[in-house]
């Protein structure tokens, strides 16, 4: 894996960095690294997750969903860091005879669409909550419960539970015997897609998540106090110095299919890890070559306030575009799919540069469990130096705990005074 | 359908707007809608797509689809405005027996594996592109057609055109005889979701494209020279002004799982019409709740740059959620999956007020038919009194072109300069 920022840099766009500002910027970089280091010794809570590839049992999740791999179908039920770092994995990692299925909100319609459409009787349900009491995946749960149930299904058989040492889930594990891993100490879910909260369904699918940590391990491996030796740093740090002068949204663009989900990751990773005190760059999504016809406009023409992250694989699968005898479509034949996503990309960046638009390159050597074990690790080594820089509580969400109450209050779960906010919502309303 | 503005103006958040710079905004706002009643009126291009609900021909729809109504799947091969509309229509109305299958991209390894997983001799294959000569739809289209034959099945048979009245696709459709609907006149892509671009894989699916229409109609009989009397211009208005003082960021935030690609189709519609000369707003995908526990952090303690948009519908399918003996989550039975949607929303919404982060709401009847028709007319609308006022050409988008002729010129279609400036690049590579 390497990451070009060339494009983010004076000489290639107006409001790019100068070698000097990196240069000073880097001294900041040493000693944040000490800090993260320092961190990760000593097990606090946050940098811990960095440790996860060393840390993360194999052995005990292969154990685990041994008895499993007849299912047919895997249904996480989680939200947030809970789900989107399994969902991730299992998207990147292309096809599998196992499907998965996440159920990460709580649309009525959405939910009974997808209980409908499973086999139950060869799905395994799962359930993913550190607290054991969040409202959207509990309450899932319980639908998802019943509706094994209604089919006849003994969920306890079915069902494996990841979450934290003590809670509802922990207590219904234990009165039911279900099979229960940790969700590990000190790892905010946004960081736990290396542990037994990502890599679950990941093994459920049959996919490879030895070397989904052994990616992370490189990853690990790569940090050094300096952003011109690493690319962890090098992506934080640039995003952090593009941030300071004005270019507060990130467009995180991946060039397959693949990491679509991952770009959703990122934008949570970046937006609930940075986005405090005021501060914070806005995590976008999009997808290449799509988004060429949808957002490419805006990027290159609309205020200059974008880094476009642009990533793919070196390698892939290709297939061939035929030839064809129609005048205007004949330079496509001979050439391949990617071969066009790759020109696409070539054309994009530079495209983007040539509008004074910063951005990005990240290139992983192929799509495989390795790849995106590296993938994942070094955005998450990189919002963590971009969070000592900043100087926000990286690892924390206080901001969600209002409406968590309100909700709460709203659902006669007790008396919260957000909920009376609520009520006194101020209306104009034009119909 | 209706349009709450309260939580954008100053009585609710600091950074909202007061009535007299709303009232002073409705002086332009009339003037606008002078301009865009003449621009339908005169069939000038872009305003015309205002006429589409009346306009576009329903049953030649029906009957064209007729002969393909034994099909299990539709797979739409088009990209951005030709994709996008159609993947919204058949995503909000919800489960069928016909299952939609988009492919908007040119990855390698997606292609692939959406052609084995399709049942070939039962899809129709809908091509759309308005030119006739879109490099990731021809390509792709080849691609496709290559498969069937090698399926044994005859792809002259099972493939509808879309496409504009000249162009290798309409001469394609006259050689093989093809079942061939028109792009219609003067309507950029990203407002052809009410024409047969949009309507033949709702129409596949077995929807009811005449109340697709007659909602289209409703929204278009709204529109009035005020913005305090009609909901699309409150919106666009509201939009606009924001951004003026800074709020640069629109997260569209739909809680309903089914209006997710809605939120993707409104991100290139607010885009590309308006990312034009420095300027526009940056749209931002979401979804509740599921975001909430993702994005919200940002959203009300990151910067104080964003518009978060709300969309629900009133009515819709529920699902009770089972009493349980857990006593931490005794409050959650008793109420239903759409009560905690829906008290998350009202939470969410007053969350981010209570943080002075100004916030619209947007309230459909239900997700049906005429309510989607209504809800993507009614933004259409919005998109191009915000363009007005603006003062952007909000029709057009030629900031892509530079990309499509050096993505041209490296796939050896000949001569381009802006190939040579891909080769040039500056690197400055971490790994």
């Amino acid at each position: 894996m390497n990451i070009d920022i060339g494009n983010a840099m004076a000489e290639a766009v107006g409001t790019g960095l100068t070698e000097a500002e990196l240069q000073s910027l880097d001294e900041r970089v040493s000693k944040a690294h000490d800090r993260i280091q320092q961190g990760r010794e000593d097990d606090t809570f946050g940098y811990v997750a960095l440790n996860l590839p060393s840390d993360t049992d194999a052995a005990e999740i292969t154990e685990t969903v041994e008895p499993f791999t007849d299912s047919t179908a895997v249904l996480t039920v989680g939200i947030g860091g809970s789900a989107l770092g399994a969902a991730t994995l299992t998207s990147a990692l292309g096809p599998s005879p196992v499907d998965h299925y996440v159920l990460d909100n709580v649309d009525p319609e959405r939910t009974t669409a997808v209980l409908e459409s499973l086999p139950l009787e060869s799905t395994v349900v799962n359930v993913v909550s550190k607290s054991g009491t969040t409202a959207e995946t509990l309450a899932t749960f319980l639908v998802v419960r019943e509706a094994m149930e209604e089919a006849g299904v003994d969920w306890t058989e079915r069902t494996i539970v990841t979450t934290g040492s003590e809670g509802p889930l922990r207590t219904l594990a234990g009165e039911h015997d279900l099979p229960a891993l940790n969700v590990p100490e000190g790892v905010p879910g946004r960081f736990s897609a290396l542990s037994a909260v990502g890599l679950v369904p990941a093994a459920l699918c049959g996919h490879d998540i030895d070397a989904l940590l052994a990616g992370g391990q490189t990853a690990s491996e790569s940090l050094e106090g300096s952003l011109f030796e690493s690319p962890a740093y090098a992506y934080g740090a640039v995003a952090y110095a593009l941030d300071q002068r004005g270019i507060g949204t990130n467009v995180m663009m991946p060039y397959a299919e693949g990491l679509e989900v991952f770009a959703e990751w990122f934008a949570q990773l970046w937006a609930e890890s940075l986005g405090k005190d005021g501060q914070g760059q806005t995590p976008v999504r999009a997808l290449g070559a799509t988004d060429q016809h949808s957002q490419l406009q805006l990027y290159r023409a609309g205020p200059t306030d974008k880094l476009v992250t642009l990533v793919r694989p070196t390698e892939r699968a290709d297939r061939d575009i035929p030839e064809t005898d129609i005048p205007e479509l004949s330079y496509l034949g001979g050439n391949t799919l990617g071969t066009l996503l790759d020109a696409e990309f070539e054309a994009t960046e530079a495209s983007l540069a040539a509008a004074d638009q910063p951005n990005v390159r990240i290139e992983l050597d192929a799509l495989d469990a390795h790849g995106v074990g590296e993938l994942l690790y070094l955005m998450e080594a990189a919002c963590i130096l971009a969070g000592e820089l900043y100087g926000v509580e990286t690892f924390t969400q206080p901001a969600v705990e209002w409406g968590k109450r309100a909700a709460r209050g709203l659902l006669g779960a007790g008396e919260f005074e957000e909920a009376a906010a609520v009520s006194a919502k101020h209306r104009l309303l034009i119909d």
